[in-house]
């Protein structure tokens, strides 16, 4: 776990979330991107050395749009840049986490991602991210 | 915003959780400390240039109390590092926010902080925070 890669944030508007990000940080989005595995529309904000990426669903059966459903807007997950994320998750299996996808699949931002089970991680939904091609 | 000073992750069980973060993270705790005047004890993990805060509640009045009574473990609050916090607070409240304490009070890590109220911002809890006599 070298940093906080990034904190991701449901919302159900994103155009409205990024005008109120836009005031919150005092800075713009820099990217928009398109997750179509996952349903969702994510828009990256840079703030120090993570950034904050909200997430708008772009279907019904979007992990976001069952999140909005069972609880509100906020904070959805916690990504950590990891350097080998086969490695870590043999690391943290044999820790006794729960590992949600044990093949890394493709996020937003050119990444390799693994989320663990939050039943495992006090309540927090962890995500492992590592660039591609690195 | 400079950056993203920590996060609080509401727990039930501080010594519990600091094991979890420890397998998790692959590092131990660097302090503990108690804020008397929030009712709740806390527990630093450093990640990258930011931090994982852990929150345990001290009393039933504590906002860590009152919070896991109404939700449940997890992802409690952002706090962002901020150069002037008086010029912050000002600044966000004509954009529109609200400010939960307009004066900042003692936060642990020798920090004077302020809180937005959420329903202002996606349902995240917001933690502006300033280092003390800088």
């Amino acid at each position: 776990m070298r940093k906080i890669e990034h904190l991701g944030i449901a919302v159900k508007d994103l155009s409205k979330s990024n005008e109120l990000f836009k005031k919150l940080l005092g800075k713009s989005n820099y990217k928009e991107e398109e997750v179509s595995g996952e349903g969702v529309l994510t828009s990256f904000f840079q703030v120090g050395d993570t950034k904050i990426e909200l997430l708008e669903a772009t279907r019904d059966d979007s992990p976001i749009a069952k999140y909005l459903e069972k609880k509100s807007e906020g904070i959805h997950h916690i990504a950590f840049d990891v350097e080998d994320i086969y490695a870590e998750v043999e690391r943290l299996k044999a820790e006794g986490f729960e590992i949600l996808n044990e093949t890394p699949k493709s996020g937003a931002d050119n990444k390799l991602v693994v989320f663990l089970h939050p039943k495992s991680t006090n309540g927090v939904l962890v995500e492992l991210c590592q660039e591609k091609n690195n």
